[in-house]
């Protein structure tokens, strides 16, 4: 009968599918809790955030206070980089209710004899259950309350803050109700939600035409990539390449004997998931690679892309691993009527599915021994979310500081879906998002969502995969809108390497690169005249100067009046720090729009006199009023200032 | 490692709470489900809906289709007044897939001779699990797809309609996933969400003035509250009154000695909860009126108030369930400072609550036993949420036909609480809602927001307990405005007896009557001059008429110029009835406002003629044209009229 408890406790926020799945944080943050707290009557409630991290067994326990209309509301810090767990629980503060009513009584100049010896009891009980100098104190307390001093000493004596205190640390909590779900919450590394991605090949990282560049080569071209100020190396597959069916340049179906092919068709006779293409060096070089990173403050991450060419091991050595035709042979990859010979893909329900899933855990536990702590994962959404569900589960209890980046290109659900089960960011549709409601609609959507609980969204200007539109007709002035708007509109942004040379030629009639360097050897001049490398490491340098920057749910968009103007900020939650930026998404001519400052929620008056600073061009700006006007050239595309008022 | 399904079904609508309590549907409804569908790769997916009403063990299936976007929708009739149960079903269509590739394949020309192989592999599969004719039907086809034809042929019998629908009855369901929680709808009978209410005090039935009314008087009362067009007729409680304390008339705190005392007093020498007021006339007399009402398509409705007289049985005879001071006195009812000192409020939590909990629910079994299907539950917010929520599962699981209306005036989450625990229909703020857009918001949310899928809004225009300014000063205008508020937002609806006869006088400055029934005997003429009972009888009859003021969900708010006028609508989701409302809130002077009728709705082009019918008035209205111009009057302050398109 009495199985539900007395103290109902819902609406609890943050959770996620009411618990199924953790929310996500960082290190150094703190969870703000909520919940809606109903019991019947009228007496004083009491109710706390119960947590503890992953390992540990006791609860901790942080206060809840009521915040309004049942509504109550605490916080706990998230220390380490672990998972934690989170409920509520809600009593009776029967002391608190008795001395609230014994007041009311007094003021109404009621006898309240009967009063006083019913608080005596209560602070007789917990006297009994309290230890050391507590105890004596409540003894005290309760004799003085029932005894022979006059009914106004013996009330005002119940009303002392200290036995308040007291009576919270020991008082019995009557109608204790736990909330019925344990939350949890799983605390990531900052780079979780803070880095500047850099996607290079390293076979294209070499000075000689038509040969692979090296580990070694990639050692040489990191200076670079820490001047432009990005915190993650990230490389496509470094495994053996397949031979048969091996795709040639611009996606050919047959290779010419010196083509490359593409690093995606994992695995031949020189090894597979586990091993290095031997062009780019050995294992050894592979962690002078990861070691050169570390000493210049960025990290390798890479590709883990499940997939095998006819040539990987595991075809010879698991043929029940791969999906087989009644006559026997293995089934290439399909979407029919398309056909991709030169990739296996792997059949996650086979009879043996748990030693297969083992194995592809061992790949990640292997990269993980050479020192990368940050997968890219190669479309999830053509494997079973179960499977990822577990192996990230798995990785993250033995090594919470790796971090797994989707690239799932596919439908909105199946996206979330994928961040919910445990991807720690998602690639996201950015590049496919020019205009400004487009722009506006979808980082509201990613930031100021539910979904920001969960998906960190990962805004890549390009890929190899991906040359839009925009980029191909807009020329230099498009790749400096696109990157100034990756690098502000979220904490987590990324280019692919070619991008800051503005490299937009496009194969005639798709949204992909011609000569793509999937398929065959770049050697680029990383110094080619109208590269925009300065612009981007202005860029991340302001991203490192401002703590706004590095939050991803503190995105706030402010009316511009030209609708090819997009005008936005960010703030931390103290206010210490506010970033505003407008950016014309007009690459071919200048702009000019009014911008209306949000004053108010930077705390200056309307009437005020501020101070504009200009971050790109490190100087003041003259602006007035609380709706300066700006002008956006295609070679001054952005402006990203603060305001202060004027000391 | 699998635990988790490989097909994800969330986002699961209707849902209360993750399926903590159920929602709330009426026989005769249809309920349809909906849900996000997600499964990695391009398989075909198939999904049904599992439910089974109380008591069977089976489920009965209903199938679901892709709506749009991954999302899924299917329905399932609620025939009974029970409880179902439902959940969520898919799995991978493995025939479906394997004949849309197949078809691909053929259309661009491959070859598929191993591709029938495999669809002939799983027909067989099917064919061995099938039963009759299936089986030989399903091995012919297996062996045709095998056979000797030429592809196209064998390709074509694979593609063939009643092939797929014997497939999907024994084809085994690959990757079956089920949602993780059932679900329940309480199927509540009709008048759980439509009915109009009349209370009245019994005592005050009689014609003699100074002397009880009895139940024959109410007997003789109840062709009157037919003609008006009420459905359920509401008594206060009916038991002994004690004699401790008694109130007195205009809540004296002494009273005289002929004073009756106020109902909710209960218990005395005479008997508690069980008995009868010796004045009103027997146990036998109030199965007579229950009779009486039920022939003339009436039921009567009870008050459940659980609190004891000082005089109740339960005080001798159960001192232990009440609160008790430390010299052993029972303690009175008290709001400190205020005391109430005529009511004992029962200690559910007392050691012996189980004794306590299982003698008030034979309390509500007693009077079903009496006839009583419908119960009014005074304050349940005062008793503990559990207390209520087995009270209400007991009685339902024994009686689903049972109604129980929660008078719950107090925190909005509390009500809400309170309803999603169990009760039927609920108490609203509507009397305190007299402006435009306090009206609208309030019946926006009680109507158009997930509220509405576990409360049922009563819209009561006065109480014993409640007199509102806009009565007290309206006069008869405000009396026929606020019914017929009443009658058309909500499908639940009532009045307290006087209401008809607009009696208006509160005590001085409160927002009660002046000489409460509560505690005196009333003899009214309940024909006096200036009555409304025949605007009441009218507004019934409409409710009565139209399908559309039958139901809760569907109030629609449109715009009228005026502010002082409210324009609404309600049309049947079948679009088969549809009614319009616009009412002035002003009484004390005639209104005239555009409204801007929602012809597009109602299947009415811009242009095209129409025929509005007064449904008050009963005569056609000569307006022309999307936005007429109607003129509210105090003595027609309302106009409720249909649209049709001209024949």
């Amino acid at each position: 009968m009495k199985e539900w408890p007395r103290i109902l406790i819902e609406a609890v926020y943050p959770k996620l599918d009411d618990g199924r799945y953790p929310i996500k944080r960082e290190v150094g943050d703190t969870l703000e809790v909520w919940a809606d707290i109903i019991r019947d009557g009228h007496d004083v409630l009491a109710a706390a955030i119960k947590y503890r991290p992953r390992g540990e067994a006791e609860w901790r326990e942080a206060p809840m206070r009521h915040f309004d209309n049942d509504r109550w509301t605490g916080a706990f810090p998230l220390e380490a980089n672990t998972r934690y767990t989170y409920t509520i629980e809600a009593w009776t503060d029967a002391f608190a209710s008795w001395q609230r009513d014994l007041d009311k009584r007094v003021t109404a100049g009621q006898d309240v004899a009967s009063e006083l010896e019913e608080g005596a009891a209560l602070v007789r009980r917990a006297a009994a259950r309290a230890g050391g100098a507590d105890r004596a104190d409540l003894e005290a307390a309760a004799a003085r309350l029932a005894g022979g001093e006059a009914a106004e000493a013996r009330a005002r004596a119940a009303g002392d803050a200290g036995l308040a205190r007291v009576m919270a640390r020991w008082a019995e909590r009557a109608d204790l109700s736990r909330y019925d779900r344990e939350l949890e919450v799983v605390v990531d590394r900052p780079a979780a939600r803070f880095a500047a991605w850099y996607e290079m090949f390293p076979r294209s990282q070499g000075r000689v035409p038509g040969r692979s560049g090296t580990f070694e080569d990639c050692i040489a071209r990191l200076d670079d990539i820490q001047a432009m100020g990005f915190d993650v190396v990230y490389l496509p597959p470094i495994h053996p390449i397949g031979r048969t069916h091996r795709k040639g340049r611009n996606n050919a179906l047959v290779a010419a004997p010196d083509d490359p092919g593409s690093p995606w068709a994992i695995g031949n006779e020189q090894g597979g998931h586990k091993a290095v293409e031997p062009s780019l060096g050995t294992l050894a070089d592979f962690g002078r690679f990861v070691e050169a990173a570390r000493a210049r403050g960025m990290e390798v991450a890479l590709d883990y892309a499940i997939q095998c060419s006819p040539d990987h091991p595991y075809v010879r050595e698991h043929p029940e691993w791969f999906y087989q035709r009644p006559d026997g042979s293995i089934k290439y990859a399909e979407n029919p009527p398309k056909k991709y010979e030169d990739i296996y893909p792997l059949n996650f329900a086979t009879a043996d599915w748990e030693a297969l899933w083992r194995e592809l855990l061992s790949i990640v536990e292997f990269w993980i021994a050479q020192g990368v702590r940050t997968f890219r994962v190669d479309n999830p959404h053509t494997k079973p979310l179960p499977f990822w569900r577990w192996l990230i589960e798995e990785i993250e209890a033995a090594h919470p500081d790796v971090i797994f980046l989707a690239e799932a290109f596919t439908r909105p659900k199946m996206m979330r879906a994928l961040a919910k089960l445990g991807f720690t960011q998602s690639y996201t549709y950015f590049t496919w998002r020019t205009t400004k409601p487009e722009l506006t609609d979808y980082l509201t959507e990613l930031t100021q969502t539910d979904v920001r609980e969960y998906m960190r969204g990962h805004l890549f200007t390009n890929t190899p995969d991906i040359l839009m539109p925009f980029l191909q007709e807009g020329g230099r002035p498009a790749f400096k809108i696109r990157v100034a708007l990756a690098a502000t509109l979220s904490s987590l942004y990324g280019i692919y390497s070619g991008f800051e040379l503005c490299e937009g030629v496009a194969r005639p009639g798709v949204e992909e690169y011609i000569d793509n360097e999937k398929y065959e050897i770049k050697v680029r001049d990383w110094d080619a005249p109208g590269n925009i490398k300065a612009y981007i490491g202005r860029l991340n340098a302001i991203r490192r100067a401002h703590r706004a920057l590095q939050q991803y749910e503190n995105l706030a968009f402010y009316p511009a009046d030209d609708p090819a103007v997009l005008f936005y900020g960010k703030m931390t939650k103290e206010g210490d720090d506010a970033v505003l930026v407008a950016v014309s998404l007009e690459p071919g001519a200048a702009r000019e729009s009014a911008l209306h400052l949000p004053l108010d929620a930077l705390g200056i008056g309307p009437d005020q006199p501020y101070r504009a600073w200009d971050l790109l061009g490190d100087r003041a700006l003259p602006w007035q009023g609380p709706v300066p006007r700006v002008r956006l050239t295609p070679e001054e595309p952005a402006i990203i200032f603060t305001l202060a008022t004027r000391g």
